[in-house]
């Protein structure tokens, strides 16, 4: 009898306890979120971000990744933990709780959801739909309409956790051009902090930071004054 | 019939969910923590942070508070929320597995943990112990030994939050005397930061800020030189 034959455990599915992902993409000029259609479901449903049930046997970082991946197709991506939420009414919306019946042993069970983030370059990803996902959309941060259960909020605090993230470490490497312009590192800045910069400002501390390097070379085939490009020195970029 | 004749309702143990609490304790010159002794144990069980099941029908952050009340009788004490350890083999030691079957009906159950942490003065806050603990005490984090389950985890990523929050917002103004020397500040961002200090570096990064602010008055009765006293400006200090 070969090994095939002996059929895997199936996972035990823990009714209490979910991880929601907040993946959001940088497309150059805004900050996108990844957003799924719930099936069954129609176009007056909520969206919602890709989450579910973890399973009794596996961490919760590795259940963020799994569920991401099982709704979106997408993988290798660095899932950062961001915050709990456990409020006893979070699954409140008449629309939640039809959903949950139709998909869920227990939809009146409480569900305690770990709360998972990432910044990426937006075109290096194509997520496409899975899974109990019927469709799979980026929407522009600012663009976001009432999504399912309390995942307003959780945005709200993806984001939050963004902005002090940038004030401890450089963020952006992964995210620009190999080379880019003062101007783009700024903007990156912009949609991350929500507010607009000091352009002298901003070029004056970046400046001083030791990781971005002036290159001999400026911008080509631009309608304006060419700007000068700069490079990230990785190895500096990464120690702080 | 008075109100008083019906029985409250009583809670409902989440018996997947509990939340572990993380009280550093700033004594003027090292960072404590809160642990407490269990019950029923010996000598020779391992320390604890104060923690336990949720009730179904409170909010994480409710729970935290009325666990450390429950435990060590502390309350009013600011409590944030750290990281949630959700590892299926975060029960693993024997010690803690017969602490549990001693007092829990689901002893095997798998528990997800959500930490919590404060910074305190310590001399304004006196623990007793109550509830399962037999003893509450403060211990030098640096001396800290064995903890129960991943509580040793728990009080890293702690410590770790707290070294990020530093560099986010000021931290210090409940935690020294109403007037204080730079070398009393520089020694609270010291023990947070778990590292030694320029002195001349710190004296004038803590300058240039708009919170602390220079009094007419130096130290008294001290050996040495006395040292210039400052106080934080309240409202510039909270704005940040």
């Amino acid at each position: 009898m070969s090994d095939l034959a002996i059929p895997a455990k199936p996972h035990t599915i823990n009714p209490n306890v979910s991880v929601d992902c907040v993946i959001f993409g940088f497309n150059d000029i805004n900050l996108e979120v990844l957003l799924i259609e719930r099936s069954p479901g129609n176009k007056h449903d909520l969206l919602a971000l890709p989450g579910n049930l973890i399973y009794e046997d596996e961490t919760l970082d590795k259940a963020a990744n799994r569920v991401l991946f099982e709704l979106t197709n997408l993988e290798n991506i660095y899932l950062e933990q961001v915050y709990t939420f456990g409020d006893p009414n979070r699954i409140g919306k008449l629309k939640d709780i039809e959903w949950l019946k139709s998909i869920r042993a227990l939809p009146e069970a409480r569900v305690i959801t770990v709360a998972y983030t990432s910044l990426v370059k937006k075109e290096m990803y194509a997520p496409t739909p899975s899974g109990f996902a019927r469709n799979a959309i980026w929407l522009p941060v600012q663009d976001v309409p009432q999504l399912a259960f309390d995942h307003n909020d959780i945005l709200r605090k993806a984001q939050d956790y963004l902005k002090h993230k940038i004030y401890i470490e450089p963020v952006g490497f992964e995210l620009l051009p190999e080379k880019f312009t003062i101007a783009q590192l700024q903007r990156l800045y912009e949609v991350i902090l929500d507010e607009t910069l000091d352009k002298r400002n901003f070029r004056r501390k970046i400046l001083k930071t030791d990781f971005v390097l002036p290159l001999d070379e400026k911008q080509t085939g631009v309608a304006h004054k060419p700007a000068q490009l700069y490079t990230f020195d990785k190895k500096k970029f990464h120690s702080h």
